[in-house]
């Protein structure tokens, strides 16, 4: 579980309705917070100082520019000499325009030091968007009947891209890692996702417009509210600004009391009709269904595929031979019922996970091939660089292991090969980072959590969820179920082991506590090894002891007939124990999303009169790895088409003929569009060019050859540098015109 | 659409209820009808005259029994001899014993003509599926809260074999046809269904305990009562036999009504409680969920993918350079509400469809590739031949083609792919054919439609649907969305063409009919051209006509200043029409299942003392191509066994290690149970044998080449017999033991 929600899952747990829906909240905002650095209340101190002086600076020059406007009007009325008056307006002005110069000086801080980078992070974005929407890597869903908010297909290229990235996915985790494959179905009776939590506690904070009905995320009304009075209102106080910042860095943490008090003290009102509001109320973001006919059995569609594996738990056990550690995986759709959904492919109400759950031994969390990916160096942000506001660095994985910033070796292994898959499917490693969960983002009983976030137009996404959960969902499963999900661990030989026993004497007890009985035996019982032999000591010696009763909020005599407290030798043949789960969760459509900004950029035409867009996809995932072109249309270049065709057919590479007579330099740039790598041209029937698509060279083989040149490219075997080393160069006049 | 439901589309299109629901529950119920003959009313004259005789011959046997049981009595009342007593005695005997044997064989012909047949497919069913559950291919979903009916995951190996069977799907159909795949939401808003026709007629009828609620789909009620009756109780006569097997036959074409009418008239109650039933009633199959938070916006779990690629085509066909042919296909999850699913993994909640939509100028339905399949010989089985109660015989798919058995030249193409899909992932061909729709199964907008049927344990089992249909599910959609749906042809050259214009004159058709004026004016404008012309001479001689309108139900009178019928000639540009679609549809999960029945077989062990099980998978979808087994636990032969697997993990070969200390010829039983090919046994550090699953031999191989050899086979670049042909054998005792 998590993906996607990773926080949700410590709040679960927790229990406090007010932590799970900060820390829901605080996942689901992260990218709308990209403007803003990185964490909010710790950013460096000069760079808060600098917005508050600025506000100050102001806010003195208004109140000077006031009073010298004041002077001036005084002089005139008092009909001072115009040299006078004269001098005065031009100190009046010459204020005005240092009035002036601090608003743009605040106006840079608070939009961010690079405010220019914004805008055109924008016009990149947009033109990567035009460019994937026209060209069908993605199209918004059931459009002839105006769509639906959240929902998107994946046109041709886009679901080769995604086809690719899965079988990559499978090959690198399931495939090299022996995982246990599973598939389990959407729909999901009630019981399941009980047990979860996701029918109590997988909420968003909503507000309706009172009039209309249209509802609206709670939080994201207020944030929307702070940013806008901070980025646009340039006359508000140094303190109000330091109020305003101060909400938005705890939005997360604001019930849903506390979020409508605020809405009403702001007079926050409904974004289109500016109608009242209603107070904000939980919204369960699952879509619910009935299962058969009956209408008694409620169903959702699942919000995550990890439950699937959960309660599989103990088939899949004894399919690995009742042995730890092992993995199971799962790639499936996911569904949430978003409010109001925003960020195009970042934020849909459907999508793709593909969720790995490693179960280990708690006590032994090494991991077999961590020497493999211990020396990998990247960009991590551990949590006390958030803390003091420093940025991501590079840390070599093994240093981050071995001083315990990653808590252990599978974790660490985990954040290794995610990094290679990312980087591998062509993730810029520069815009790449781990960054670790602070303590109020992890659930009470999660060992450790880090997420792979990649930097794109909207900020740093989180695209991937890393965390050690313990043993919390396997033993949620097992109470609601009455199925033990546990292992064992066979002694070779037994053990003779010393356990304490504690038995209550509950006749004396009750006779002692009546009603309170119960508490007591309780608190009794779930005293420690230290407390109860400090116990028994004290009553042997004493006869009687003062005990704390949590439950009572009390203290309470005991006596040493209502207890008995020994230490009992037993003989065992195994160590049952619920495993830890650890647990890497893949967005594959934000991973798409953010392939597809790193993948994109523009060059100028041949004639430099336009720009040509380009998508530098590895092999691995282009969606289509090689065209084959007749220079000019001929029959005898189109069998030569056709032959190479059937080759590549053979070769199993994805590919396309284009025998229209549009010129080469234009069927170029169609496939630059979609990121083939590599164009073969047909201008002899004895050998062929074929062009690499980012430097745009071409060299000359033979048309047997062809095919499995690219084959052997596109398979990795060797890199264009080898093929352009090898093979002759071409460079006629018609590359590219 | 329409796989898994190829009938209600019929059903959609027809409009009528009745119809609708016959086509619907014909497909549905195809399964359980596998132990009668293909198809019912008419099966051979001469096995229906046995039936009917021997019940004749019963009933009169029995009278016979009865007539001489009163005669015995009568003697003994009248205190006959010893010796006359006896021989009436003897005779009774000899009638009961002839009445016995004549129940016997009408017990054989009611149960089929394989009456033992029938045992043992269960027996093998039992086994196949025992080992399938056991090894984890499949799991009840949610086992550890007991369950939910109709929904399954698949677990590690079955997990494996759907995404081979995918896998290759995508590259024999997709990449080898140059399809375009698209990937769409299963959350699909209400118009899109509404406008395809499942809101209104995606139904089951549906009955109610009425004491407890518990709900049954009524046709299978019925029939489970006429097949008990049938096969159990062999004293009904023959005109009651008669009877039951007639509503048998016509059970798909009762409606609401007549469906509970003989649920009263044979007193039906529930099976589980008998109480009485409710009367039937339609139950929509589609799961229904609500998209946002509003409540305003249903939506449903989509019932096939296709529907995303309809409402898509007008991108797509941009895409595609505004050309025809092309395909367009999806792979994903569809959703079905069953009443009450039975059937295992046949007939589920939640199921993998892969659809394919070819969209074709209705003017030129033929197929560049077509050549290709054109002597490829199958078993077929045309309307015809089901009609005449004869069998599915092996035709060769051109002459089905040229005799216009097949409709057309790309129908025919997708065929021809479809046989070769299903039998090189191992669908015995002898027990797969290609039946034709019957007349009153299709839509009266379809031009044909042939079901590739596999037989397994559950009888003859549709698993591919490939229907050319027309250019309706456009239509459809444009109509709904207001947005053309369609395609051109661009003339070379303009043509003048000569055009029927028909011009009703609605001033005087006002004048002369009033409040019928716009029946008559579609009546007039709906007119063919021969009709048309027809008028025109009519009134050009007479002045007046008599003119049926059908929605009014009466002749009207029409004079020649109504009307207005011409022929202009006009230049066209272009041809613009609406593409015909045909539709290859394929449930995975039936076809998985059928693959698991045709895989499996057992074979004694080497003791002689069990049964083991086998799956026989080709390479192509073996969950794991090959196992890597040190022969004895030996860290020198475990270090070559570690090698190895490291050469198939570079191969991309899915293997297994396993270094338990198991007798060898266990191992190779676990092995062959889960469909293993191939076994690398290391018993030296030089050398290695390699064992073939289904022939148990095997070859000695270098350690460097190991991976090689069974990449080779497993690519399929060489078969096993090569190999068993180039290397030296290997015979050690040590094989299987």
């Amino acid at each position: 579980m998590r993906f996607l929600i990773p926080l949700i899952s410590s709040s679960i747990t927790s229990g406090h309705y007010r932590i799970i829906s900060r820390l829901l909240s605080a996942h689901l905002t992260k990218p709308q917070r990209s403007t803003l650095p990185p964490f909010f209340n710790c950013q460096p101190p000069s760079m808060a100082a600098s917005e508050e002086s600025l506000r100050k600076a102001l806010a003195e020059k208004q109140s000077a520019v006031e009073a010298h406007g004041n002077a001036v009007r005084a002089l005139k009325a008092a009909k001072a000499s115009k040299p006078e008056i004269d001098a005065a307006i031009e100190a009046l002005n010459s204020l005005k325009l240092e009035k002036s110069s601090i608003e743009k000086q605040l106006q840079a801080a608070v939009s961010g030091s690079d405010g220019d980078g914004a805008l055109s992070r924008e016009a990149f974005r947009q033109a990567a968007v035009n460019t994937l929407e026209r060209r069908l890597f993605y199209i918004p869903s059931f459009k002839i009947y105006r769509g639906v908010a959240g929902l998107y297909d994946y046109g041709p290229p886009g679901c080769a891209v995604k086809s690719n990235v899965l079988a990559f996915w499978r090959q690198h985790f399931v495939l090299e890692e022996n995982m246990l494959e599973v598939d389990c179905p959407c729909v999901t009776p009630e019981v399941v996702l009980k047990a979860s939590g996701h029918v109590d506690k997988f909420t968003d904070l909503m507000v309706k417009d009172e009039k209309t009905g249209t509802c609206y995320r709670a939080d994201h009304l207020l944030k929307d509210f702070c940013n806008e009075m901070l980025q646009k209102d340039l006359t508000i106080s140094a303190e109000k600004a330091a109020e305003l910042k101060h909400v938005l860095a705890t939005l997360d943490d604001l019930s849903a009391e506390a979020l409508g008090a605020k809405i009403k003290e702001y007079g926050i009102t409904a974004s289109d009709t500016k109608n009242p509001l209603s107070d904000p109320y939980p919204f369960n973001l699952m879509f619910q269904t009935s299962i058969g006919p009956s209408g008694l059995s409620p169903g959702y569609m699942r919000p995550e595929t990890a439950q699937g594996i959960f309660v599989n738990f103990k088939d899949l056990y004894y399919y690995n031979g009742n042995k730890l550690p092992f993995a199971a995986a799962q790639i499936g759709q996911a569904f949430r019922n978003e409010i109001s959904p925003r960020q195009g492919l970042l934020r849909v109400r459907e999508f793709t996970l593909a969720e790995i759950e490693h179960f280990v031994d708690p006590e032994d969390k090494s991991h077999p091939k961590y020497s493999e990916v211990v020396d990998l160096e990247f960009l991590m942000f551990p949590r006390e660089e958030q803390m003091c506001g420093q940025s991501a660095k590079k840390i070599r994985l093994g240093d981050a292991v071995s001083k315990g910033t990653v808590n252990n070796e599978t974790l660490g292994y985990f954040i290794g090969r995610v990094y290679l898959f990312l980087t591998r499917l062509g993730i810029d490693k520069d815009r790449l980072r781990f960054r670790q969960h602070l303590a109020n983002e992890m659930a009470h009983y999660a060992a450790d959590c880090w997420d792979a976030e990649i930097e794109c137009s909207y900020g740093w996404i989180e695209c991937v969820g890393i965390a050690d959960r313990s043993a919390y969902d396997l033993r949620a499963h097992s109470d609601k179920s009455g199925v033990p999900l546990v292992a064992a661990e066979k002694f070779s030989e037994p053990r003779e082991v010393e356990k304490l026993v504690i038995a209550p004497v509950k006749k004396e007890l009750g006779l002692a506590f009546k009603g309170s009985q119960k508490n007591v035996v309780e608190a009794l019982e779930a005293m420690n090894e230290k407390e109860a032999l400090e116990m028994k000591a004290a009553l042997e010696s004493k006869g009687e002891v003062e005990f704390y009763v949590c439950s009572l909020g009390k203290n309470v005599p005991i006596k040493k007939n209502m207890v008995s407290i020994s230490k009992e030798k037993k003989k065992e043949h195994q160590r049952v124990f619920t495993p830890s789960v650890i647990e890497p969760s893949f967005g594959i459509g934000r991973i798409i999303y953010c392939l597809f900004e790193h993948s994109f950029y523009t060059r100028p035409s041949k004639a430099g009169d336009e720009q040509l867009n380009v998508f530098r996809f590895p092999p691995l995932v282009a969606p289509i790895k090689c065209t084959v072109f007749p220079l000019v249309q001929n029959q005898q270049y189109e069998d030569v088409a056709k032959v190479i065709s059937k080759s590549l057919t053979t070769a199993g590479i994805s590919h396309k003929i284009d025998i229209t007579g549009t010129s080469i330099g234009k069927r170029y740039a169609r496939t630059d569009e979609l990121g083939v790598p590599f164009a073969i041209t047909v201008d002899s029937t004895k050998d062929v060019t074929i062009r690499e698509r980012d430097s745009k060279l071409q060299v000359r083989v033979s048309v047997e050859e062809a095919a499995l040149v690219v084959k052997s490219v596109t398979d990795g075997l060797r890199t264009w540098e080898d093929v352009w080393e090898k093979y002759p160069h071409h460079t006629s006049g018609s590359a590219d015109d």
